[in-house]
């Protein structure tokens, strides 16, 4: 077994004191590095590389090799790998975003939905296992989900969107339909998380992405109850030691407290809000991941380096904190930038965990 | 001079006592109504609509003859008039949004921006005019502009979207570049605002459509700042009554207690807060109008009742709520539907308006 030689990441998730705020960040490895985009090219389309556990591997630990200040990677795939597996028939063509052949908008496809065999993901768990193996106990490795809300959208409404026009009317009209394919999707997503931990991933992060296009009490009732049921659900402990799971919620700032009541041990934050007052909304009850505007690595390393400081004095001494981006860096990100976020956060949070 | 035989809206954005709940709809003159499609095929283009005060009346009248229980109109036109007056050269291609021929990405450029003439937006105030005559004290009527912020994102990106990288790459990198669009658009909303007001606008909204976008200090410093500078610069009174001012953030219901101190008299909410909760963050200090998620309406007659009522008791008793859709109704909602809305809204609101 590899020793673990970096549990910063892991100890600010359990808001145990370190001597410096850990980073990642959410996308790290994507199309803003040449390197990743040579990889991708030779792979073929973006599921060839999610399905090929060696190229996964490659591209997981590209950003670690060129950003040593990386307290954390994570796994190469998508979220949409449950609805494939689902059979609905992923595709993603150049230009356009994901889309399925298959959608579920009519009762009788949607009574017809299963927990899918885990043996049609075998290859994002052999994905797991050889970049588990590769990092040789570098960084913790994160594995991932959907949110069941998030998975669903896109199974009904057959691609991505803004609106969820579709999967609304069906909240409002046929809720029961709604439920069964989330609860569906839920149990699937336990399955599919227990297995990347049996695999090797020492964390989990659940990423609603669109459970901000929902009302207060839709966002309990669609997305977060299902996301409590899956964290209920999860393996508690690998290796002898706690994997702590992340719930990010894009655009959820407004329902912090009912997130931090979710059994997640931190929440994701994107960059709307001010962190510190985050902090004070939930208290000791999770730690946090966030929050800096990814638009901000399109800028200079000086205001990359000014906003880096506002976030961390905005949060304050002490643990608990993964500092991260709020979203996904963009793919038009010049790499030096990265690094000079990375930088920034590891030369200016230091000061706040003396003593702590 | 008419007199204004239903000033519900108008007393409840001042936060007076009413008989029941009034309501409206963001962009309840819209494609969901047959009659708005036919005489925008008469009219020609969506501008060509715009421009003609005859056709823009006849639109805006269009929702209050089918739905009696409207208790505003709202000018028929767009937030785009703006940045088309000072130059920019607006088109909308069909299925596509806005483009504009020229935007503001380079210094040069940037620096020549001047407030324009206003005799190159007379066609809005004409329309103005010409609707509050048609209405003749039916109910009042709104004006509006878009927010600086929101108004810059589409001068600089060209055109709709989502992640405005480019706009926030300046923020972040040439704040004076972007600071000076974002004044001379400023000044330019007061005229047009107050221009409005002469020809006969009774309350005025801003749309800071894309204000949710950003990070709460970028927020503040961006978007709100200017949209204070507008309310403190717009005419107070007409026909010797308040003209109220209705902020609306889509996005901002983290930053609500800075907002209610814009100056504003009423902010919009959208459907993503309990509005419960937003009054007891901004208390007695401004009026709320909203907030029922749009998809709702694709429902049916009786779950948008309950979800109406639902909206209704978070609210609770007393007067400074309008009541409307969190953001604008969308083309495919079944116009029995807004009816069913509108209903629900007075049958329901009546209880809580009992001696307060």
């Amino acid at each position: 077994m590899q020793v673990l030689q970096n549990d910063t990441f892991l100890k600010a998730l359990m808001r145990e004191s370190t001597s410096y705020t850990p980073v990642w960040m959410m996308r790290q490895a994507g199309r803003y590095l040449p390197e990743y985009k040579a990889t991708r090219q030779d792979a073929g389309s973006f599921m060839d590389l999610c399905r090929n556990a060696q190229f996964a591997t490659d591209v997981t630990l590209q950003p670690l090799d060129r950003y040593p200040l990386l307290d954390a990677a994570i796994l190469f795939s998508d979220i949409l790998t449950i609805p494939d597996a689902m059979g609905l028939g992923l595709s993603f063509e150049a230009g356009e975003g994901p889309r399925f052949e298959r959608t579920l908008q009519h009762e009788a496809d949607i009574k017809k939905l299963t927990v899918p065999d885990m043996a049609d993901l075998q290859y994002v768990f052999n994905a797991v296992s050889s970049i588990r193996k590769a990092l040789n106990g570098r960084v913790p490795l994160i594995g991932f989900s959907g949110s069941p809300w998030t998975l669903a959208t896109y199974m009904v409404e057959g691609k991505g969107g803004t609106d969820f026009l579709t999967t609304k009317k069906m909240a409002y009209t046929r809720p029961d339909l709604l439920h069964h394919i989330l609860e569906t999707t839920a149990q699937t997503v336990i399955q599919y998380l227990n297995a990347q931990i049996e695999a090797g991933a020492q964390a989990v992060m659940i990423f609603d992405s669109w459970g901000g296009a929902l009302s207060h009490n839709a966002y309990i009732e669609f997305s977060l109850n299902y996301m409590k049921k899956i964290i209920a659900g999860l393996t508690k402990t690998a290796d002898g030691r706690k994997v702590p799971c992340v719930m990010f919620t894009k655009g959820g700032g407004l329902w912090l407290e009912a997130q931090a009541e979710s059994g997640a041990d931190a929440l994701g934050l994107d960059w709307t809000i001010d962190i510190g007052l985050a902090r004070a909304r939930v208290g000791s009850k999770v730690a946090l991941q966030g929050n800096l505007d990814p638009a901000v690595l399109l800028s200079t390393p000086a205001a990359i380096e000014k906003e880096v400081a506002n976030i961390l004095v905005s949060y304050g001494e002490g643990s608990g904190h993964v500092f991260n981006l709020g979203h996904g860096i963009t793919q038009w990100t010049p790499p030096e930038n990265a690094a000079a976020f990375l930088e920034a956060v590891r030369k200016h949070s230091q000061q706040y965990h003396i003593n702590k």
